[in-house]
């Protein structure tokens, strides 16, 4: 650098190097690390003989979009993404890899903000980010990996509801569809179901306290309540009906949004998925916190709102 | 599908759940993984109370050509560079997981045939495909986790070489690069050079035996001899000078095609990246396989090759 006074700005005239330097650099690695990043890998401790992993990436223009999320929203939404499917088995997260393919014209900052993101979710959880890549791409893209403690507990499958148990949630539903649709439609105001679009808010710890009282199916709301149940159902060999009486709550929360946007409020509750709510079956009463929206029934798989097929959206899919 | 004449073929066509059942049937798992692909995460037995992680990420047109390389090939290179890196720590690849980016175009059967890659080069390591996504992505892109086993080792990192000890390789040098420049060059016959530029050879165990027999120190060659081994002189605080003469044999097996193709056979052996060579400091004798290629001193940070700053191509680097 010749010149003192023209400050580097994007990833190709930083390098790959200094951009990782400036990502890692100053953060506090939680006391299960016991090798952060800078070699080869890093080593993470798991206190039960156990890890849980799961994957998920996020695609720039498809995944979310830089002209509504900030670079920090994207980073907390891929932890968030992440942290709700080890928390769908019962477990807690304790450590995330992440690999960020850019743009050479990508500003630095533009990284260090979406990696201050990664670690401003990660941190309440207790976790950090351990290792991670940086490549060229034509997109931005975020790939994470999150590692998950199930602290001697046995894992909590989609195949485990049987006939009669309740069906319960926790966390919200339809606030990110009805988010999602603003943002499109471009209508103001409902700053808080906006906001909830682009930085979901999963119902950290329940997974485990959902364990702990008996849970015998789980999964997290991703895809669309009745798409994720309808996972459970595939995989359990059951019927589940849903009750949209026990929605009402959530019906409410986004109806005004809805009439203010020619919206369908409950295909947003039924299918709007990423709001990462956790939804599992009990054999007996569900937890404190979790709300009963329905049952489990004998015979084939199949998901019944108020008795009938709902024949609504069907959930968000990849290329659809 | 109403017309059962028509095939459907791309990603778009068969929709994401359909390409992951295809992915992901009549696979097996080891016996570490207690629960594998289909659920929100997957879990893998972690015998020694720690697990090793590490990602990369592959990006079309910049870390692989399908002009050059088979998607069976891509998938093979995506599981061993990252099966390196854990390698690399004194480790064995135990798991992993894969996050797929696709345009919507692509032929599902290019996805089959590069989980068919990711298979053949994870199963003789003992280890599993064990979790994935699938998205729309303007370019493909392969984003892979590793986990690894340290078996109750100490994870072998770079910041340990002491003045004295000798540094040892395992593997080869140089023959991607004189691949890559060949298939650049468009230049036929070298077949076996051309060919380990697209799926590499790590010395797959020799992590786990280095550690073992004492290593100080170590990393995989990923971005170029000269290179990764300033990487462990930086993070040790020491002098490493390299020997051509004990280099004499990676330079043989590539001078012919450099020769025939105007390339620089020093530069490949020295600055050439991705054989995932295994590098190390060892305070006595190197192990079987290993060959000693020069010693650590004491002194500043630096890499010198037969006494004298080698200032020839630095070695590999995203946006470079």
């Amino acid at each position: 650098m010749s010149n003192d006074h023209t400050q580097p700005q994007t990833v190709a005239e930083l390098g790959e190097f200094a951009v990782i330097d400036r990502l890692v650099a100053g953060r506090h690695q939680p006391p299960a690390v016991s090798l952060g990043p800078g070699d080869d890998a890093a080593v993470v401790a798991t206190a039960d003989g156990r890890v849980v992993i799961s994957t998920d990436m996020l695609v720039a223009g498809r995944h979310f979009r830089l002209d509504w999320s900030t670079p920090h929203d994207v980073g907390r939404k891929a932890i968030a993404q992440n942290a709700a499917d080890v928390e769908a088995m019962g477990a807690s997260a304790t450590a995330f890899v992440v690999a960020l393919g850019a743009p050479a014209h990508t500003p630095a900052s533009q990284l260090t903000q979406l990696a201050d993101g990664l670690w401003d979710e990660a941190r309440p959880l207790g976790a950090g980010i351990v290792g991670g890549d940086l490549v060229g791409s034509p997109a931005l893209v975020v790939s994470v990996t999150v590692l998950g403690d199930l602290a001697g507990r046995a894992p909590i499958t989609r195949g485990g509801a049987r006939p009669g148990s309740v069906v319960a949630v926790c966390g919200d539903l339809g606030r990110s569809a009805a988010g999602y649709w603003l943002w499109h439609k471009d209508i103001g105001g409902f700053d808080a179901l906006r906001r909830r679009h682009l930085v979901p808010e999963p119902p950290y710890g329940q997974g485990a306290v959902a364990a702990d009282a008996g849970a015998e199916a789980m999964t997290d709301v991703s895809d669309g309540l009745v798409a994720d149940l309808r996972h459970i159902a595939d995989a359990s060999q059951v019927g589940i009906e849903l009750s949209t009486a026990a929605l009402v709550a959530d019906y409410e929360a986004v109806v005004d949004a809805a009439a203010a946007s020619g919206g369908d409020p409950w295909a947003w509750v039924l299918a709007g998925g990423e709001d990462h709510a956790l939804v599992a079956t009990f054999p007996g009463a569900a937890p404190t916190g979790w709300r009963v929206i329905g049952k489990v029934f004998d015979g084939p798989a199949r998901v019944l709102v108020d008795g009938q097929v709902w024949n609504g959206y069907a959930g968000w899919q990849s290329f659809g």
